[in-house]
């Protein structure tokens, strides 16, 4: 049994990593925090926590609800951190000194190159000597490395559906470097926090595309492909020309990410099959539990609360392009089932503890 | 470890049920029906399906995946029938006699005197017989005759939510005969049939009430309710006069029923307050593992997804009159949540096992 | 021709009016206002407003999107006044003082009772003054008297619904006093203003009921129903026993009040029926161009972006209840529309002026 | 004043064209067919028209509300056919063979190859001879030669938004031939027939692509770019290469298209910058009353109800890509609001009459 704390706890992540941490077995949630609500329990700002862990007598559930709410985590074997950049940074370095193993959930330890970092998110990197031993946390690409690290960059949520989607195209060498990802997410994946954009009547039966300037997830999704294609000793010379552009659709969790590459013609002189692309893909991902290459164009419904990814690639013969569809739900694969999935890495557990539900449908 | 059926998974309920027993340790499925769909694989027709027990090596999702949807259900120690009205009443009598306990999620064993049902059903009842050995599979009242049941008529959405919400205070005599109850609903209600009035752009930014000739779940609200005073030794000598008006509202999951009664006033002469209202339902569902008292008004997102159920009762001070808000997901805690709870009952099992999940929220 | 001003232009029942008011021959808008917004044009906030009024060559539309948005109104004939409660009543004071007609849209003046007034608003009416002048802006009671005022109190949304559907009853005499209005409303009722409650996340897929120690309609529904009651010679001795409970449903616009009402058995001895019940609310409104009582129940969708109200009366027979449901846009009938409605009325136009447009179905 | 006939009113592009035409002062709706609802008044089959046209005295409203539902249109100027393809083609030869003026809303003479058709549509076409004669439906491409025609095919919804938003860009010849249309849709762009992918408990809290084998409105889109780049001396000499996917998104109305192209470099060597574009799209669009170039990302909200597309076009500077995102309201300027405004012009009438609506916002 391992002791964790959720540092802001009253964030959508925060939240969801209650509920999912609630069922495992080997974490024991010992400390949230949360400024706004400081010195409150848990089941009284949220009183949905109260059923957490249903029963007459005191069992797990009635100890969350009592939780109270802190200022400062308290010592535990590990943190998940789920505050806004730059202030995370200075909570992990903070934890990482206790001997906390910490996951981040913010952006923080995401981009290895702090310039890239300061560039993006304009400020200077608050905890620069820490980026070299932060490992990207997406299990599918670094397993081993997560299994010993310290401090775990959770992925962001469009990077992970973007990522997944076309790690196996690039480490193959199937497509040439112009890469378009078509992002499509639910309203969650803007956080708790109150804008106008995120107001019920303006965001309802509306869609809209934003940061046509550039999403700070481009240079995480660029990032980590290169990267890979490197490994893979694909040479992109350079680089990928990526455009990636994120949409807001009327519902409150799931993305969809409709990704685009021009395919390179086989050693055969013609154009690999969309059989030929899936039989790839599957091997690309045989054996992993929370990445599905399927058969036809995927529902974010069937993701919708669980920690599942699925793709469905396909080459448009028409226009020999290679299309993959990628599906998750933001806040789970996209974050807290994400970060649950690092943590049970970090800890030696059997990655898929804790994150066995199936997707709520309809 | 009990094996059993579910008859008609195609239905939104069937579905549920695969959902959540996924993850019971004590039940394993072993037979899924589906005329329309049979031969087929669940995984092939259903393919989130293919997710529900991740894990690269064969486990129990794969083994749920691959199951072949029959015609008929294979013997089981138990099954959950999801068929239509009349049609549901023939096949539990079918299995009843091959010795396999039944939950019935359809409305063909609810009420206790035929006669009303065929004035309800618009038909004659297919097996008046068996009605003598239903029980309302409303473990909050019927634990004791569920446990020991061989058929168990699993309650309405619509009644579990107000009979919940009522039984506390005409058991307990402080309100007159005269109740209203205001209910609202999500479309997934309505079953997976396809309807003009649950066709997308009919349904969505739409509110309305139907029904208004008399909804089916009002014989069995009174059944319960009437027979709870009575057996509790309170003379509500006319019956009670019940107006149920039930509203389609734009969501897919979540029942709010707002209750209405006329409060007595107290031997002291003078009308209970909300403290003295919320002291007796508290007591009423005290050690209840599903059914919370709480003291602000619920949301239906609270239960998305789990098969709890939040009550807020209060006193209008103005007009004198009792208020019980009650919330609930109709697919779980209004029918396969509570059919499982009503399952582990019948095999002396832990209510609590496989319905342990917390609401998915936001 | 007159000339208007929208005081709080970027409100959403101010964008309403500017929607409306664009195609309305006789009103002119030539002025706008708006704090947060003051010295930008219309066009550069809202830039759905370029097409206004489509054409190349500079037209209405152009002309409305390039209006200035101020601090302060200009002089004009009428002046909507679109702020909130308190702020609304100084500066009504101050256009009347400018010899400008006003339809204020905010609560100020809908009491009559300063005493009231302060109960329910929590703050001393800022200008008691002017109560006794200003007219309850509702055509189908008091058009006489619109037609003549200076100040017109618009009703609130769910007020007028509420209203409407139990004037002819309760002026008739055919229900006792004791009156349940159960109102569920879309969320733009509650503003362009940022609230937890009202963040989409937090909304969708939500249905809550609010306000439960008492919403602030509630005055001026009792104030006009037993105001007309008594002016019908109907005795309600102890005034109207009203509950009135509003809920918040995941929808942008629309509201559907259902109400109920104990009947009277008439002078024959019996209930009256459906059928009376409907004949008596047909003649109640003869004539009304935007009050409709149908023969099935009506849904929200059929009023979207108009300014019509549905009403349909019905007798619950095994209850011996009335229920009346009534459906409107809250932002036209129950906002905007009814406001330009008022406003046509006060300046002698057809009441139906710019108010022709159907529901946008679906 | 025209008489006209809507055949199939009981679609949804028919019962828009209801509610657009109810105010139109030119067009007067003498004769609406619908075979399933034969002989039943308009107002009896669908409530919400009784108050088309507000007004106690028999109005325009009244009347159409007392229309009679016919199997065949009767004798008008100009008729409307909303009916699927194929049947369309059949009633068209037969509306024109009585000197009937004809709007076609379906795709039965949008492609102007008998062969393409029968391709896309597989079955071979009903009425071929026809096909010289009838005019592609953009007023803002074809605007003389509509001035002038008997027959009119009127575009799709996603051909409309992607043919808007590229057109300036391939007759400018600023990009290459390769295209991508990455295209959202509410879900009424599906109609009014029911299936199990628009009823609301899937489509609701969903989002996901279809159509990936090629969807029937991307021959469409191919031939007017083409024939349009060919017409302004643009050599694509291979035709262009376009990749169109269409997606389901959880809203009733709207469309948003994401398209991207490469650009070449200018005669000057360089890119073209967002500036250089944003110009080059105005100076195309001047004067369109319908067609809006603007400055920031568009929201389909902005054309809720409203004949207007907003387009955005800019340069990602990064990938060095040609951005343009495109909005409309899928059943107005992708449908009936299109075809009045090409019945307009047929009849010699300014475009805009009858679309002068703003969008419904919020």
């Amino acid at each position: 049994m391992q002791t964790v704390s959720i540092v802001n706890v009253t964030s959508y992540t925060g939240l969801e990593l209650m509920r999912l941490l609630a069922e495992h077995p080997y974490f024991q949630i010992t400390s949230v925090t949360g400024r706004s609500a400081a010195g409150q329990r848990l089941g009284q700002v949220f009183p949905h926590l109260y059923a957490l862990a249903p029963g007459g007598q005191p069992g797990a559930g009635e100890r969350l609800a009592h939780l109270e709410i802190s200022e400062e985590p308290a010592q535990t074997d590990l943190a998940f951190v789920c505050l806004p950049h730059a202030a995370a940074a200075m909570a992990v370095q903070e934890l990482l000194g206790r001997g906390i193993k910490v996951v981040d959930l913010s952006a923080d330890f995401r981009l290895r190159d702090a310039a890239l970092y300061e560039e993006w998110y304009r400020h200077t990197h608050p905890a620069p000597a820490l980026l070299e031993q932060a490992v990207y946390g997406l299990c599918e690409r670094y397993r081993e490395r997560i299994s010993t690290a310290t401090l775990v960059a959770n992925p962001g949520c469009y990077a992970t559906a973007a990522i997944l989607a076309l790690l196996p195209a690039v480490t193959a060498g199937v497509v040439s470097a112009s890469l378009i990802v078509d992002a499509k997410s639910g309203v969650s994946g803007a956080g708790r926090g109150l804008t106008l954009g995120t107001h019920y009547s303006e965001a309802n039966e509306d869609l809209s595309a934003y940061s046509l300037g550039g999403h700070r997830h481009l240079p995480e999704i660029l990032q980590e492909l290169e990267g890979a294609a490197r490994a893979a000793g694909q040479s992109y010379d350079q680089g990928l020309r990526l455009t990636f552009v994120p949409h807001l659709t009327p519902m409150t969790r799931g993305i969809l990410a409709t990704c685009y590459a021009e395919l390179h013609p086989t050693a055969m002189g013609h154009l690999p099959t969309s059989d030929e692309i899936r039989a790839l893909y599957k091997e690309y991902y045989a054996g992993e539990p929370f990445v599905h290459v399927i058969d036809q164009p995927p529902h974010t419904k069937w993701t919708y609360g669980s920690n599942h990814c699925f793709l469905y690639p396909l080459v448009d013969d028409r226009s020999g392009r290679l299309l993959v569809l990628s599906c998750l739900d933001n806040l789970v694969k996209g974050a807290s089932g994400q970060a649950i999935q690092n943590a049970n890495c970090m800890c030696g557990f059997d990655e898929r503890i804790g994150l066995q539900g199936a997707a709520v449908y309809p």
